[in-house]
């Protein structure tokens, strides 16, 4: 063969080979808007991914790509560039129960029985206190406590849930939020037939909104009518939006519903029909086998709230158990006024944990990675809004969290998910971006103004403070 | 009267009356080198006085005075002047258990049960790994992070505890050190006869220390020789020092203990005479009605360790019972190797009240104030220290903490005790001195090189991963 063939040959050959070695020919380099890089990015996927300098492509409200730094530096090109060598990006924490705007009442009445914590404290401010402006103030303190401790995503029951959905709006969380539905009088409405008026125009308000979903919010069997109750899930079916309750919290709750209708509370709710349709049920403490059984026919999601069944001496959920049946459980807050004192959902994932290990007797019960997929993906399940939500996907909602590792108490680190856990605290979340829209920046609130609601608070705290004549 | 009289005689009267109202007449202003003042001065006092608007004047290494702004301002000058309208002022934290140099180990085999955790990974790791540089790297690691989140006196039980005296030290913190005393070769002594030996020096070295309170350290019934013991306690009571020691941390070691000597493991330190002296032990989760009553006797102190219990799933200590009998419990975070995975008393102090709420059935159990004794003059009783420590008080040595009241989720604030166990966090802790001496400030270690810490922190998880095999 002629020298001049041969090379050519050969070239062609190069040629061939090189297409391979060259995705930009076969894969066009896309655009995004952001390109954020990191030491490990914890993807809480079906595989539940953990990439070592990893990377997430931004592109609008979503997540175009997730990768290593070196895949998604190859297909694609960004307007900004975040590089953090030092930092692990995850998914918004998700608080699947909460009532944000009693943060006024942070604390104000701790180790007491829940009668007294009710009755001589909680009943009184709140008929005291709690109006449109309260709940508006209180709502931006917890929504910014949540969002600077990494929560992106919280589901809300209590009053005035038109101004919750607001401020949570303006902020820029995404949440699933529910009027309290309750057999007397509340502060907005006076009886709960009114209430559920009022929420079937809340529902068709925020009927398609990116962040709210809207909720109907019965608070427990033993404080609505079994009509009420069976009205609420009527209301939600309607709307095709979930219905937020109670259930199983205390001991007591049990006792009396055995005695007063010979059911659990899970029986009480199954034989009203109000499982029939999207649920999110808080706590479950005291669900014995049949009523797991009839939750994991209903595909109703639950909220774990260890701080509160700890510090109300509530009981300890069978969380072990409920996740081994496939039944979605999420961590939650709970209010901060005595049932915890914060919305830190880092706090609850370690404690939940640790909960399970000593009271089950066993160190290996509920490792780590289950804690963490509890605040991520599992509750992203409880909601519901997985498809959304809960872990760091293609196409799914970008709600994402830069936590710091430069602390002395994140080095060193051996096992991602120990240290999210157990040892990184909420004060290590830097970051927080929710439906792509950066909220939190440097651990500072874009999107509220700090100062004025820490003036405000403090305004409250002599307000409330002379209402119950506490000195 | 001649009316000149009458001006001079009302003139007399009002200079007599001046008297009472100028105390600088009657009490010198003297000269101080700080005063400190804040919103709150929480003294765990006799009287657990929380004075508003208070400040704390500091001589040298100790506290001068406390008391309100306006006393202090009228009875001392200072040549510093720190204003603090926003803070708590408290006692420095007392961390009565942990083993500082496993910071390096930090959740290195979490979630398994304690046999697989100590054979497969604890000691193995020490084994290859633990030697007077890995002791020193990773007490400045433990000691940076202890500092930084409000402890200022540590107890520690570990191996080249002469180089672990020379990190806390040069750290400015205070610290009570127990070379580990223990029934194999160590990585520092070939024999517990040896360790004695060097125990011996170390004790005459630190014998007038102002921050190292040496002393013996016993691993444990299980682990070490009786002649071991007594020799152990026999070197500490010739040198009026404690012995540290771990008590009834599991069952199996009660258990074993009953089954092999027919007694419990408290009733074996005492039938050997172990306890006639100046002791703290660690952890006390399975002591019975008879061990109190031989603790109480001896004036044993003792160190409840809530997240390692919990993680570890020992059990929980009857911390309620412990506490009424007047047997003093301190608070200890345990080492971060998979007991725990952090040095942070506010978690502690947090999880300790809410154990043992949930664990008694009553939320009024350890409420936050005896929680927060816990953690600080309760502590200082247990290491028996309390005469130098563990409250703001004139003549005590100036160990004290400012904690930020600026965040969110520190705001509104009800009652200082709750907010403190329930709501604030170690990252609210801004500012910490110790025997005088600022040893953090505005959340900066002032006497350690963080970088290079955190770096060797870096460097030692890759060598550590690789004696391991860890991927």
């Amino acid at each position: 063969m002629h020298p001049s063939y041969k090379m050519r040959y050969l070239f062609r050959l190069l040629l061939l080979g090189l297409i391979p070695l060259s995705p930009t020919w076969a894969q066009p380099v896309q655009m995004v808007d952001a390109i954020w890089t990191a030491r490990y990015v914890v993807t809480m996927d079906p595989q539940h991914r953990v990439i070592d300098n990893g990377a997430v492509a931004i592109l609008g409200d979503h997540i175009a790509a997730v990768g290593t730094r070196a895949e998604i530096d190859k297909a694609y090109r960004a307007k900004q560039r975040l590089e953090r060598p030092d930092a692990i990006l995850a998914p918004g924490l998700i608080n699947t129960h909460t009532h944000a705007a009693m943060s006024l009442f942070r604390g104000i009445a701790d180790d007491m029985n829940l009668q007294d914590w009710l009755q001589k404290f909680i009943f009184p401010a709140e008929a005291k206190n709690v109006d449109r402006e309260f709940v508006r103030w209180g709502t931006r303190l917890g929504v910014l406590e949540m969002a600077l401790s990494g929560t992106t995503t919280f589901t809300d029951m209590y009053y005035f849930e038109d101004t919750v959905a607001e401020v949570t709006k303006a902020a820029g969380l995404r949440a699933v939020l529910g009027e309290t539905v309750i057999g007397f009088t509340a502060p907005d409405f006076k009886t709960p037939r009114e209430t559920l008026a009022g929420t079937e125009k809340f529902l068709q308000a925020y009927a398609n909104d990116p962040l709210i979903v809207p909720a109907v919010a019965p608070h427990s069997i033993y404080t609505v009518p079994n009509d009420i109750l069976q009205a609420s899930r009527a209301l939600a079916n309607k709307y095709q939006k979930p219905l937020v309750i109670h259930l199983s919290e205390t001991k007591t709750e049990n006792d009396e519903a055995l005695q007063k209708r010979k059911m659990t509370p899970t029986q009480t709710l199954e034989s009203l029909g109000v499982l029939t349709g999207w649920t999110i049920a808080a706590h479950g403490v005291w669900l014995n086998e049949g009523d797991l059984a009839i939750l994991k026919h209903r595909n109703t999601g639950l909220s774990h709230n260890p701080s509160s069944n700890m510090k109300l001496a509530s009981g300890v959920a069978p969380v072990g158990k409920i996740l081994k049946l496939g039944i979605a459980m999420g961590l939650g807050t709970d209010g901060v006024a005595g049932s915890n004192n914060d919305h830190d959902l880092m706090e609850e994932m370690d404690l939940a944990a640790k909960l399970q290990k000593v009271s089950t007797g066993d160190p290996r019960a509920l490792p780590a990675e289950d804690a963490f997929a509890m605040a991520t993906i599992t509750g992203a399940k409880a909601l519901h809004m997985d498809k959304l939500i809960g872990s760091l996907e293609p196409n799914k909602r970008a709600d994402m969290l830069e936590i710091s590792l430069s602390s002395a108490h994140a080095v060193p680190i051996y096992n991602v998910y120990s240290q999210l856990v157990y040892a990184l605290k909420s004060s290590d979340v830097t970051d927080v971006i929710v439906n792509g829209r950066p909220i939190v920046r440097d651990r500072k609130m874009l999107t509220l103004d700090s100062p004025a609601i820490l003036l405000k608070a403090a305004e409250y705290q002599e307000k409330i403070k002379k209402s119950l004549n506490l000195k």
